[in-house]
């Protein structure tokens, strides 16, 4: 079949947006039979010295010109931000585009209503590259899982933290020097906390929990705990009882609702996630049919997320070439059953400082299990034990003076 | 958007036939609204206790006649083989149904016949169960690469050969022992060749090259090698060395043309296919953009491999819903350039029957590198070295009357 072209507006030639234009101007034969074509690009700043390195493509800041403009048919969105992003996809949509975007905040809150107006304007809306980069994780949930129910979603889903925490793991570096080499390989912002504090991992658990179970739950709904307080002997009591430390994001279907989970955790030394390292990505998909799948690849970078941007617009090239509405990305009409914290059980790495607590003393606080004492503190393996009762320790220790460091949860399975 | 109804002609009821059955009777919500029914299935033997287990679906001895029928709109061929499977897949396309396959034999040996067939009829022919069971390889090829230049696939293709190799790995075992608890486990079959000869696999990495690399190599374009040499010893000393041996198909574009080969491989123990065990399939994508993916899931089975044809189903139901013709699975006109095996170079890991060679002996047939000699045999792990001089090391120590076991590939990169 032969293809009209597909006029492409760009909003933002940053990170993400100059490696699809790296991709789109030199295209791969099956790429170029596609006649993608960017044509307008939106950036804050444009000099002439810019505009000369896009022959045939025009930079403007007047990004409301491009998602208005009746000859785009399709307009990528890589700005970042939630404000002006969703101000300009609203528009784009609303005016009869395809919206294809990277911005995992965006979507994670507003997600549901912008996918409502896509679907009112019967135009697409896709963000395969907003959660794990080049990891096509969700065009697979959709595909491959729409007759296998899912009961677990694993995933190493924050590069930096990642990293961070593999530097740690591997070299006993400090949080702090573990932190200044992710930013100066550019894998950690200036300001880290959405990473390190494990808020980007949450927008990427909560679409992910769309795809898997069809459920939307909220912010509010995760327990969320960032690697901030980790130190180099986390690891090496890890290591003594056979574990590896990841940062995880967890969403898993349980009799009592969904259990939903960002935090460093302890995860079993020949368990596929523990060998996941640097900053890359990983997931792994437990289900009835398929059993367990997994895949690991670059969560982030400017050509490998650029990458799963070029995925959505092929995927919407045959629907526009046909003139049909795109298939909606995830249908999420289901309110979201939250499991009770009293019912999220796993078995906890518990770090207090100070050496000199007997475990007696534990037991009078409810911490029972196998005990490490080394360089000034004291960490207990416990069995499985409840987010009930791991307030009750923040508070009770807290209470008697006591230094809680962090409580971990074990990966279970 | 409301779906009409889209009946299936199921010919073959074994592993995947029952597993496909199993998986459509009680449709999960999001598959359910996709109306697939089977109507009618195919099989060598009808009883009517065989019958009555089947309440609503029509079960045949005449494939035929579902082939012809004018009320099915997609045939689903679980039968395997190759002369009747394929004559059965030609009338199906010819009567203008969609068909879905799980059979790798005949898609690597016809299947570009057959796709040209599919074409000419302007309906779809999709194969993603063939391939790797439950990893979505084939879609993530098509979908996710189209603007992505790979460089290599590397793959655990077969899932008899990877558990029988874990075992002997894992406990010592012998070959023998192996493939006996594999057979015990209905992980091999009674006759096993197809798969411990690397057949199989082979059928695979020519089915992967053509999504990969868009060229359409022959069956004598791939050096294939079994894992039927293979003994304890070569785990040892292996493993003295750093490396796993694991069943390998690798598929890798040289700037001399691709180099095909399925062999046992040794693997560093830090790669992550070293630490993909049982039979469990693996595949690794190198490519430009993305640099490496790598996805890990059962690669046979009977609810897995279903899964994968339901994928290829919903894949289809979209286009059968608005009447339009599915994209081609894959396209390969480009004639394959293969690589000569004078370009093929890797280091070998080479295993000699007798302990008495010394390094001058060794050096005088042109094999140099690390020594090992343990039970019986020496080993040698040589630097890169050309496939045209593993040729001649076979036919030099053939004529010295020196016991060449083998001579295995180490993985690059
Ligand atoms: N970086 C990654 O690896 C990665 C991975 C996955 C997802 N993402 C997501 O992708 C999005 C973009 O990230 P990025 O790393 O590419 O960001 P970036 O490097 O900071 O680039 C942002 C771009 O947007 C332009 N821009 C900002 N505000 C604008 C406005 N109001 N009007 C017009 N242009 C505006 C900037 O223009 P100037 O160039 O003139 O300043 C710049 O070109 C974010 O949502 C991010 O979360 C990024
Ligand atoms: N098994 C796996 O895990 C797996 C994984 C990937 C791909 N595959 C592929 O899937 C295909 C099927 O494999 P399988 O393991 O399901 O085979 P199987 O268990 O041997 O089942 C074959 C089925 O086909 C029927 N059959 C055979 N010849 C027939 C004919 N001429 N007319 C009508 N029905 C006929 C048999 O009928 P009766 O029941 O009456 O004997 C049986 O139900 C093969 O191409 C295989 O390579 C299998």
């Amino acid at each position: 079949m032969t293809m009209n072209t597909i006029n492409i507006g760009l909003l933002g030639l940053g990170t993400v947006g100059s490696g699809l234009v790296n991709i789109l101007q030199d295209p791969q034969p099956r790429l170029a039979a596609r006649q993608l074509r960017i044509t307008r690009i939106a950036v804050r700043t444009v000099t002439p010295e810019r505009q000369a390195q896009y022959p045939g493509i025009a930079l403007t800041t007047d990004s409301q010109s491009i998602v208005t403009d009746p000859k785009i048919n399709v307009v990528v969105e890589a700005i970042g931000g939630t404000t002006k992003a969703k101000e300009l996809i609203k528009t784009a949509l609303t005016f009869g585009k395809h919206v294809v975007t990277a911005n995992k905040d965006l979507i994670a809150t507003d997600g549901i209503e912008l996918s409502q107006i896509a679907a009112t304007h019967h135009v697409g809306l896709y963000y395969e590259a907003a959660v794990m980069g080049a990891i096509p994780v969700l065009r697979t949930l959709r595909n491959a899982y729409a007759g296998d129910p899912i009961s677990r979603i694993t995933g190493i889903a924050n590069g930096t933290s990642n990293f961070i925490l593999t530097q740690m793991i591997a070299h006993g570096s400090s949080y702090d020097d573990a932190l200044a080499l992710a930013q100066r390989k550019g894998f950690a912002e200036a300001n880290p906390a959405n990473d390190v504090e494990g808020l980007d991992a949450t927008y990427k658990l909560l679409i992910l929990t769309r795809f898997a179970f069809g459920m939307n739950p909220s912010m509010d709904d995760v327990d969320i705990q960032g690697i901030t307080t980790l130190q180099p002997q986390d690891f090496v009591t890890a290591s003594i009882w056979g574990y590896a430390i990841k940062p995880l994001a967890v969403s898993e279907l349980t009799p009592d609702g969904l259990c939903l989970r960002v935090a460093p955790h302890l995860v079993p030394l020949g368990h596929p996630l523990a060998a996941v390292r640097d900053e890359n990505n990983a997931v792994l998909i437990d289900s009835q049919n398929v059993k367990r799948l997994s895949m690991v690849g670059p969560g982030a970078g400017s050509l490998p997320t650029a990458n799963s941007i070029v995925a959505d617009l092929l995927d919407l090239a045959d629907d526009i070439h046909y003139g049909n509405t795109p298939e909606r990305f995830v249908d999420t009409d289901t309110p979201a059953i939250v499991a009770d914290s009293a019912h999220r059980v796993a078995p906890r790495f518990v770090s207090i400082t100070g050496t000199g607590f007997t475990r007696e003393q534990l037991r009078a606080l409810g911490i029972t299990g196998r005990v490490q004492r080394i360089r000034g503190r004291t960490t207990v393996l416990t069995g499985p034990v409840a987010d009930t009762d791991v307030q009750r320790w923040h508070s009770q220790l807290a209470a008697a003076g006591v230094g809680l460091i962090h409580v971990l949860p074990v990966l279970q399975g």
